[in-house]
């Protein structure tokens, strides 16, 4: 099949959050795709960030670009509507905070979301194996979610040419999304691995001037420049 | 002792988080006293809202009322630091969910924050019974915590009165908080049974004229002509 | 207010469930009055017994009786709908199992059945003191719930006079239940203390002779006999 | 090795507990082979079900066929002396919920049980592979255990193949039974796929004449006829 | 009843574990009555320290005294039969760390053991009211169980108080422990307010010539003559 | 690479604890490189055995042999700095009792120990796929941790080889241990599979004349001319 569009999800999560409508109005308007979405709850990930209320403010907000919601919970059924209510396009979430995988992904197809799967790094791709035609979205972790201070792990490349294979042999139109560490001058070779859909958090967010509405622009430009320079 | 001043504290739940520092501004330059932060992590309670980083952005934003952070978390221990490094002023928790209740009110009075217990409809008082002089605030709920559309449970008054017996005989200087279903038109009652500290959500936000500052300013002055008419 | 008639509640775990319909279809032919259910997760207690689909089966069967559904699960709440949707007439359960118990009482309430709550044999009747307003009934445990082989615990008596005096004082009409070692030689005793429904297991089923359909009309008239000489 | 004979494995879940005995009689007398018996406890699935004391009284009842007690439990090791001693034939556990799944199946087996691992849609077949030696019954999931309204999911077919190789290749006496979705219509592909053990609840348990102890004659003949056509 | 004999209880947890054997030896030797014995799981308290076949060791090594151990763990049932067949004396738990408080204490002198309650800082006493007659040591925290570097709480007593008077009014044989910054110029002090029973820890173990086989006399003999100058 | 040197690992928890002193230098004296040091919480494994605080007796008593840290703990990320400023030299863990296996190995390195996994009998070595740039030991278990009485599970045999060709290809120095049933008669074999590092128990503890301080020389004597014998 055709390549995928690259897409820019810049994670809320590094914006300020006492003028967050503003923020993603910015970023959006500095060229991004898709709004990236972290959830912890405490327990899965020693933090706890935004919940569906947030969500659900964007858009009141107004915002319409896709809403990508990375949920870092476990369990995750319950919250799952509670999301889908809120507004989000995509909800992903790790296989091990299931205990029915299907199910879950099933459950968000009903509630009229996209599903998707996410991998920690040392997470085997085998969840993938029997729930091809159940995902829009594998999502690939390049840092350990949910802790701070981290690097690109450098397994991720071969993990996602694995990832690639495995959507591209399956003929279906699935997004294949990296998180973590994700840079102006890594991105072009983490596109080139088979990566499609890019999250960055504090590589865009605090970025230009502060009372410029396109402020954003700069970084967005310099990553969509490095992208095209990409081979895939 | 003298009685306390009464404190109004508008739950910024209810608020429009897409400019939650503006929301915050206004009503605080409406005549609100303290805000009140309720932190859901999906296990205690059967929602997910707020973590510290929305407590550090509002005190970046500028806030320097203080911050009453009501902890609806099980286990606690853990996230306490992070609330007191995020700007916390009170921080509450409900006994049921920490095994170690009095190291939990210690641990936070060691990071720098004033220690509280919150009490559900149903939880008798006796977890204050020898942490009397550990305590800053007593919450009492007068609605079931995370769950929506319910309204003052009348048992909440004779509670009241009893932790207010409690308070005085201590002689110490502790706040009495009341959430749950308060508005204009029984907040006197409640005071006359003991409360000191009112928190308010959907009874405050969302009122007076979108574009005016001081937008709250009408619902907070008739609090606070209700509470000066009542007796204690 | 006036004594509450005495109720004679067998419990089915005693029954032959190889023919459930026709043991207890016997059992109330033979004067018992309500049918205790005790449904048990293998978590809150170490056994698993019977679930919703047990009780659905006995209405459709055309059982009439109240049916009053012991949960002996934590936690409590996403079961509650299952159970009056399968036709339950009272739900309790421990206050211990719920992080909500006021909550878990209005779900309940919401549902259209009738509410009570379980005191295990160490537990204090400190949660009926802000609830006395939601509960339709008080069962006593005089056994502890889910292990075999056990006799009346002796203090359950002056726990039977304590919750009786809360209950009279608030002047509702709430049951007061008692289930573990209730047999024909101490059943008057038990009546004296407080009790006005008595749990039965194998007390009553199994006696009799297999080939009549009164079959436990004997065990039931000599309980009625004890309790109609008791004092109270 | 030669073929297995097919089994016919009829899930009591479907049939009327009421009358449990004389239902589970009929099937067998209609010519099922084994008896399905499904259990869930309301924390591993949402559901709770049936437990050890159902079993024991069809034992009782006179039931002499094989009972195939698949555990939807976490987690299992602690029911199973249970169900050991209620009369159970096969046990069979999801190998998420054990900690230690090798310690499990010896467990199963030193209480004198034929032991199993269950497969959740989603879930490899990489647990299967050092404990080949250990296993009597291999059982797939075509739906998600515990949720209702589910029909056959596609990919299960070739997992059968997947697991069919496996077992085939290990030159072991294994069952490969399947549970979900199973009805005339597609028993024989399903065979095809490998299975020779085939689980039915509503698809056989409500049909036939009420009256008639041959009740379930019908479509029992109905599914062998469509075993015989299929190749293997 | 006649007043109880004081006990010093020397925690082990302070003691050299390379040379256990020789340490409790010594330490009995010098004075003391009972060995305690600290049980942690890094669940209940975050810390993880002796189990079983520590306290099996020392009965082989020749320990005759009592040995009292204080299980902080959670769930607590499993591990007493192991505890009792290791040689324990007294077991004791905390109530919050079983679900069914009175089968636990049943449980322990099941297996030969003598069985107690431990009260936490904040734990209310409430969990004796019932229970009075199945206890045989009460043991009150005066620091947070399994946290380092504590004082002495100065509400344990008033609590050791309200104990004492409990236990005094049952007519019953009931050792009365305090654990927690228990020193020579507070033990005084402590016994006044009721206790009978003694731990000390880092207060016993180190002190005196690591070559004396009585090194442990004199601290053990200034807490004998604070003791004996206390009233009661 | 070369071959790594063969080392045998006594498994203290066969030593006499009333002296583990003297016994860790015997073993030692006698020939053993490292030292076994088993972790159970009574959670992850049905026991609980030794903490941290018997690991830093060990370094205080003059151990300066590595010791080798098997935590059968879950979860464990909380208990690894404890055990690192306890000295620690190895410490391995289950992938499945961690939420985040790549982070938890980061962070055992981070505090300055040597990071493992452990595969339990059952478990698939795919958390090596991703992680082998991280981890300094394998630890397979030929027994179920924490249950006693069991033999060498033979199909360890063949999960040695895949281990060790996994290793063999990755080019890094990472030990190869294996943990159950290993004695005299079979080590050899075991060595020949893969295996570097032996863990033995009872099979070492026990031995020679309890007076003589080489006591253990004989069995390990005995250990290193089997693994002198065997092919690789």
């Amino acid at each position: 099949m055709a390549a995928a569009e690259d897409l820019i999800a810049p994670s809320i999560l590094s914006a300020d959050f006492a003028r967050l409508g503003e923020e993603v109005d910015n970023v959006l308007a500095s060229g991004a795709d898709i709004v990236h979405f972290d959830v912890m709850d405490n327990h899965y990930v020693p933090n706890l960030t935004i919940g569906p209320l947030i969500c659900d403010a964007l858009r009141k907000h107004g915002v319409t670009a896709p809403i990508d919601v990375h949920l870092m919970v476990k369990p995750v059924d319950r919250i799952i509507p509670d999301f889908a209510q809120a507004g989000a396009t995509y909800i992903t979430f790790h296989p091990e905070a299931s205990e029915h995988v299907d199910r879950t992904l099933q459950l968000i197809k009903a509630e009229g979301c996209k599903a998707g799967l996410v991998f920690n790094p040392a997470t085997s791709l085998d969840y993938l194996k029997y729930e091809l035609d159940n995902v829009d979205m594998v999502l690939l972790m390049s840092v350990n979610p949910g802790f701070g201070g981290q690097s690109f792990i450098p397994s991720a490349l071969d993990k996602l040419r694995e990832a690639r294979a495995m959507i591209d042999a399956s003929g279906r139109d699935i997004r294949l999304e990296i998180d973590g560490g994700v840079k102006v001058d890594n991105i072009a070779e983490i596109k080139a691995a088979g990566a499609d859909t890019f999250v960055s958090g504090s590589g865009i967010f605090g970025k230009g001037q502060d009372s410029d509405p396109n402020r954003y622009n700069g970084i967005i430009r310099q990553m969509r420049e490095a992208l095209a320079g990409a081979g895939r």
